[in-house]
Order: C-alpha cells, then sequence, then structure tokens
C-alpha cells in the first residue's frame, strides 16, 4: 500500500471549516469512537464528524483524500473485533445522524433505510405493515454496520444473512464518489455483484450511506420454547438433525449449561442447568404445529426432556431478550470481569465435534467460558470472562480462541461466521484464505489506492 | 483497458505444444465454439482448448497472458446473450470435459463439482441421496456458466438463485493463478466476499474450474398443477397477491396464451388457450395441501378455472418439460424462425402494468412474440420469432426489448434478471448502473489489467 504522508490536522481544520460544530475533537468523543464492544484496546481518533447526508458524507471523503487522511466509518459502536479503532488515527465518520426510513415498499416487501438506522427502530417503524426485517445479531446494531460485517444472527437459519437480505446500497467511495449498486427487482444479472463485495468489506472499500432490505410478512403463527438435553452431544444431535432434514426451524439456538446459569441469574429465570435449545417455529398454525411435533420426536431420541412453551408474546419476548442478553449475562458471572467473544463455524456435520473438542479444551483450563450458538448454522460463541488487570488470562483466552479457531479451519469451516476480521482475526483469515488474500488485495488497492479506508483491518 | 498487441498464432502453436490434440484450430470446432442459442452473430475463436483440469487450465492462462491472447471460457453454450463470441479472436477454452462431481457432503447438504458437470447430470447423479439441486434455467447448463451469468430460472422464488446456492469457488485468474473462494461453512464473515464477484462475472474476470453447491432435500411432498385465467391482469394479480401473503410456493410460471398455444402444438398438450399460471408446491402433505387451497382461493377471486392437477411423478414431469421447451415450442410456431429471447425484472408491485403495456406494444407491432415468466420473482422473458433473413425484422425485435427494457428500468426493474449482460445488453447496462459503471471498470482492469478476459463483454 501507499502509505503517503497525511496531515490530519490540516483535514480536520478542513473539516470545522466546513461543518463547524458537526467535527469534534474533544478526547471523550474521540475516545468513544476508537471502541467496540470487544477487548481490543481503544484506539481513538483524532476527530468525529457528524454528517447528515450522502453528500455530506462525500465531501469528507474527498476533504480526507486531499490529505491522506484515514477515514473509519462508525454505526452503532456495536462490533467485536475491533472493527473502529483509529489504527493510524484519522477521522471517525460517525453515521448514527442518518437515521431515517426512507422508504417502505409494503407491496414489495423492501424498504431504503440511511445506514445509522438500527435494526429495533425499523422493526419498530413497520410495526403497523405487517412485515419484519429478519436478520437479528442481538445488538441493536446499525444497518450499515451489520452491511459491513456481513452480519447474522438467531433468524439466519431460516432467512438467511445480510447477504441475502440486502437488494441494494448508496456507498461513497474514499474519493468522494457516490454510487449505486443492486435495485429493486429480487434479483438481477446485470453487471458485477458490487451489492456483496461491500457487504462484509468491513469499512475498508468505501461507506455505506443508504440500504435497501428485503422485508418478510410477520408469520402468522409463532412458537417459541426451551428444550434441555442430557448432554451436550444429545443436543448438537439433535440440531444436526433437524438441519439434515430440512425442518424449517425459524431459530435454533444452542446454550451450555453455563451460559444457562449465566442467564437464569441475569434475566430471573430457572432454567435447568443443562445443555439447552431454544427454539422458535413460523408458518401457518397447522405447520408450526407440525414442526414443533417432528422437532418433539427428534428430541426424544437424543435425551431432550419435554418442550416448555413460550406461545404468549411476552413469554416470548422475555426468552429471547434472555437470550441475547447472554453477552451480559455472562460478565454478571465474574463481577468485573471482562469479556473476550468469539465465533466459528463449521459445517453442520462437524459441529458436535467442534464443540465437544472445544468444552473439552475449556475444560482443561482455568477460565470460564459460556458456549452460546447460531446452531442451525453450524456457527457458535464462546465468551471468555477474564479478569481485566490479569495479561496471563488475556493470553490464555487469545490461546484458546487460535485453537478454537483452527480446529474448525481444519473441519473445514471458517475463522468468522458473523463478527468479521476486523484486528482480531487478521492472521487466522490468512490461514482461512492463503490463495485468496492476493486478490482481496489487489480489490482494496483498485478501490483505495491510498489505504485510507478504514486501514490495518482486514488484511494482514 | 492496455490492448497490447496479441500473438494468437504464437500462442496457438504454444498450447498445442503442450496439449497436442486437445488444442483444436478446425473451423468447425471453432464455429461452434463462437456462438451461443442466441441470435447474436457467431464469432469463431482462433482455437479450441480442452483442459481436463484446473492446473491445465492455469496454464493455458499463463500461456494466452504471455502472448497477450484473449480467452473465453466456454461451457455448456447455452447462454443467450452472445456470451462466448471471440469478438477478438483468442482462445476458446471449453471446460466441459471436466465434468466430474467430486464430492457429496450428504451429511452437509453440499457437493463439489467441476465446472463442466451440467445441471442434470449432478441431479442423475444425486438420484439416491434424497437431495437434489434446486437452480433450474431450464437449459441443461455447466455449472461454471450458471455461476459465471448468475443463473436460476423456475425455482429461484422459493431456493434462490446461484448467487444463494453456491458456497464457494476454485477460480483460475487471467495471470494463471489459482485461488479457492469461500468454504463449506453455511455462513462466513471472513474478509471480502470474492465467490459472489466472481458470479455473474460472465467469464470476464477469470476462469470457473470448480463449484461447491449447497443441495436440498428433496422434499417429502411435492404437487403441481396448472390453472388458466379469464385474462392476464387476473393472473399476474394472482401472482402479485401470492408472493405478498409469502405463499412458499416452489414455482410460479406464467405463460401467455400464444405461449399456451405454442406448448400445446410442441408438446401434444392440450391447455386452454388462455394466460396459465405453471405451479409446484414443495413441503409435507399437509403443507403442500394447504398451500395450494390458500392458492385456490387466490385465483378464484382473480378468474382462475379449476385447478388442473398433475400429482404423479410422470405428470409432473410432462408439464414442466413442455414449460422448459416454452423456446423451442415458439420457434415451431414459426417454422424457420429464429428466437431474439429477453428477460427483465421488475419489483413484483409493477408486475402486471410491466406485462400489460409490453403485451400491448408487441400487440401494436407485426411481430409474434409469446411470453413466459419467473413471475413469483417479478422475471420474465419475451422470445420474438423473426425471420432470419428479415433485417427489418430484428431491428423491430431489438426496438420493441429496448422499449421493455426501458420500461422496466422506469419501474425500478433490472434489464437482465438472469441471462446477464453479454453482447446484448452493455448498452443497457449503462442506463441501469451509470454510477457504478465507473468501479465495474476499475475492478476489471484490477484483475484482468490486459483484458484478455472475455473481452468485449458486460462492460460498455
Amino acid at each position: 500500500m501507499n502509505h503517503q504522508q497525511g496531515n490530519v490536522s490540516e483535514a480536520v481544520r478542513a473539516l470545522q471549516a466546513q461543518f463547524g460544530a458537526r467535527v469534534s475533537v474533544l478526547p471523550d468523543i474521540c475516545a468513544a469512537h476508537g471502541r467496540d464492544l470487544s477487548l481490543h484496546p481503544g484506539m481513538p481518533p483524532d476527530a468525529v464528524a457528524f454528517p447528515e447526508s450522502t453528500e455530506e458524507v462525500a465531501q469528507i471523503a474527498r476533504l480526507c483524500s486531499a490529505h491522506h487522511t484515514p477515514m473509519i466509518p462508525f454505526g452503532a459502536g456495536t462490533s467485536l473485533e475491533g472493527h473502529v479503532a483509529a489504527v493510524r488515527g484519522g477521522v471517525s465518520v460517525d453515521l448514527s445522524g442518518m437515521n431515517k426510513v426512507l422508504e417502505v415498499g409494503q407491496q414489495d416487501l423492501d424498504c431504503l433505510v440511511e445506514a445509522g438506522v438500527t435494526r429495533q427502530q425499523l422493526n419498530a417503524d413497520l410495526r403497523d405493515t405487517g412485515l419484519f426485517f429478519p436478520v437479528d445479531p442481538g445488538a441493536d446494531a446499525s444497518f450499515g454496520g451489520m452491511c459491513a460485517t456481513g452480519a447474522s444472527g438467531t433468524n439466519a437459519v431460516r432467512y438467511g444473512t445480510m447477504r441475502e437480505n440486502v437488494l441494494g446500497l448508496t456507498v461513497v467511495l474514499p474519493s468522494g464518489e457516490i454510487i449505486e449498486t443492486g435495485g429493486r427487482a429480487r434479483k438481477s444479472s446485470a453487471g458485477y455483484d458490487l451489492t456483496r463485495l461491500f457487504i462484509g468489506s468491513e469499512g475498508t472499500l468505501g461507506f455505506i450511506t443508504k440500504v435497501r432490505l428485503r422485508l418478510t410478512g410477520i408469520p402468522e403463527s409463532i412458537s417459541a420454547g426451551l428444550c434441555a438435553f442430557d448432554d451436550m452431544e444429545g443436543a448438537v444431535n439433535a440440531v444436526i438433525l433437524t438441519i439434515q432434514m430440512g425442518l424449517p426451524v425459524a431459530r435454533i439456538e444452542l446454550l451450555d449449561e453455563k451460559a444457562v446459569r449465566g442467564c437464569n441469574a441475569y434475566s430471573h429465570l430457572d432454567m435447568e442447568e443443562k445443555p439447552t435449545l431454544f427454539l422458535e417455529f413460523h408458518g401457518s398454525p397447522q405447520s408450526v404445529k407440525e414442526q414443533a411435533e417432528r422437532f418433539g420426536e427428534i428430541s426424544l431420541e437424543h435425551g431432550g426432556g419435554a418442550f416448555e412453551w413460550a406461545t404468549r408474546e411476552e413469554e416470548r419476548n422475555r426468552l429471547w431478550t434472555a437470550r441475547h442478553n447472554a453477552f451480559y449475562a455472562g460478565l454478571n458471572m465474574r463481577p468485573g470481569s471482562k469479556a473476550l467473544t468469539t465465533d466459528v463455524c463449521v459445517p453442520i456435520s462437524r459441529l458436535a465435534d467442534c464443540i465437544l473438542e472445544t468444552k473439552a479444551d475449556i475444560g482443561d483450563s482455568a477460565l470460564i467460558a459460556p458456549l452460546v450458538g447460531h446452531v442451525g448454522d453450524g456457527n457458535f460463541h464462546l465468551v471468555f470472562l477474564i479478569d481485566p488487570d490479569s495479561a496471563e488470562e488475556e493470553r490464555e483466552a487469545n490461546r484458546l480462541n487460535d485453537r478454537l479457531v483452527l480446529r474448525a479451519l481444519a473441519m473445514g469451516g471458517t475463522c468468522t461466521g458473523e463478527h468479521g476480521v476486523g484486528l482480531g482475526k487478521k492472521a487466522l483469515l490468512a490461514q482461512e484464505h492463503g490463495s485468496a488474500l492476493g486478490l482481496m488485495r489487489t480489490l482494496k488497492h483498485a478501490i483505495d489506492p491510498q489505504d485510507l479506508m478504514n486501514p490495518g483491518k482486514i488484511l494482514p
């Protein structure tokens, strides 16, 4: 990459001249924009800009480019691999003020949102339409961020990830050029698929400023519930069979006994402290009933207990809130701890092996690390709870994390199913995609020849 | 682009030295590799190479690059926009000999195939596994070609297009470098999405030599049938409501009265000559029954007649064979004619407007052009039947085609839902993606700086 000497202070002065108080250099503001929810050390930018339109983002990009100054897109700050750290300083561009739902195409099941709109905001906005946006990574992330990391989450087993649910994007390239990708048609073979080039690009190729999303009709019938298993092997094998049989579960989430204990304490529940599946079925009343019955048969074969239903909406919400809070429930299990969170994804046939070997590995160490996962996709997380003052615990968590990823790769899996590479998995990306890294670098260099867009991320 | 002076004859001599009889310069062989199923004039390459492995494709790419000689990937030759025409001569690389199914992951519902494997070959191969590959463009295309055009077809409304059903690729870059993209995990956020960059790239960025596909369990129950409507508006509105209600139809295909007439004659059927929907439902016996009942209610509201069922497998096959042969049935309606086939895709809410305006436009002309479509996605085709000796008829078909595409674009649609851009829609791509063409060119130039990979396609 061509690291020309930047002049950040000139860029900041020029931005302040143009945007006034909407460019901040206050240390608190800068610090808050240089860190995410992970353990990665915060690296504050030199300034934070708060644009209100695509055109303003383009102006910022032009100014930063002219002054060889790094630019880091910032959404809700909920990423988990140090994505927003200003590794080489520069300007954080906070898109949270671009938070308008611009269009809802009720007849076409689509909508157009600005990048700062969050998942929960959109779904609240859609309340009266009978539609929802299904991708649900847990955190109330912004759509720009969800695109940038290729987010997915609990519903992906049924509805797909961001890759399958974004129809098009408005993107500001590092040069300040504004482009539109994709469109409103459900499918297209018109030219290169630029939409998916930016999904998962983690802010390294341009700013996503608007997103056109596919929406889904709220299913006529939804039922959810819990099923505890005698052992982990039984729980995972029940998942594997469910997927292999093509049962269209909407959600199938695993919590190990430690994660259950944490959720019980944090969310005031009284689940049995056993490996537990949280499930949700969507469809017509008849099809939901049929799915639940079939799952019941599978579960029985694998040591699953009685299904505990949550049919009312409040009960369901309580259940999924508890699941989404598993991260905080983990932290709460060891007061004062910080969490190192990781995620891998493996082919479904290897899921039991991968989880059992990983749990044995953690069992051999002194660390506590609850396991939760979107297991219908073969995707799971560990939350290592470590003493923030103990370099040794952090080293140990990193050692176990590396072993987990190498195990997943050896099984044909990926180093990250949904969190992205960021700072944390650059070396592991090289292990996974050695032959393709050269082409990734070629693309990065072609689009961002000065290496100004979120530098230092993804590519080792 | 940097059009260096090529030396094709030297490249061909070097290839013959290396591959012997597996490099042909016979005029018939060359001519057959320079044309597809469309009306686009054939442009024969200077030679055709028949590699048998990824490594051999890489050798060919290295030799052609060294001699600045164009390379054109060739699969089954079933494309429809002149994709294989050797616009600047060079070497056609016929991958049909690379036709092995390398792995079937029955537990993981995936497989790995060489690029020359065809859709029907794979599904025959999977016969005893209970699995199938759902994307079905009609033609018995090769998987390399289906990836390269971003193919879809009748099942896409339920199972998605190639974009959603390819897990990873082996690609030979123009330089001869071999890379692997994607992997076996169901989802990944590990780096740029190179897989989808090559899907839809129409041979302009590299050779696809292996494809890892998602497979689907054969549904427990399948039922299919026909429903004739009093008028086109009713038929299309029934489709729109079906999609808006989220009914998970597996196929919902429209034939206008002309296409029905053609199919009756060609496939010896006796359907009523009315706008007709061909439908298929997949699921459990109960869910299939429920879907059919719901569709029946929708259809009744929109002037649909009684549903004619084809429950036995032979009847179903007969029905879908007739649908797939609609192209030939069209040609058969006007003996001696050639077909100019086009495809557009619009947001579902505009489908009735687009089809009705298009049919009025054709009605005002002297041409015959049956209309068929994968209408669940908002995608439809016209097959203009023209006298091969009449330049005037070809001009008229092109005029109507341009009007159709501009109409679709004005409705928020795309110039091609599945056929790709090739030679035929380059100017229209500029109309659709004006702002993004610069970035498409940047990518092309970065990956293929000598402009040797299938030159003259996609980019205007």
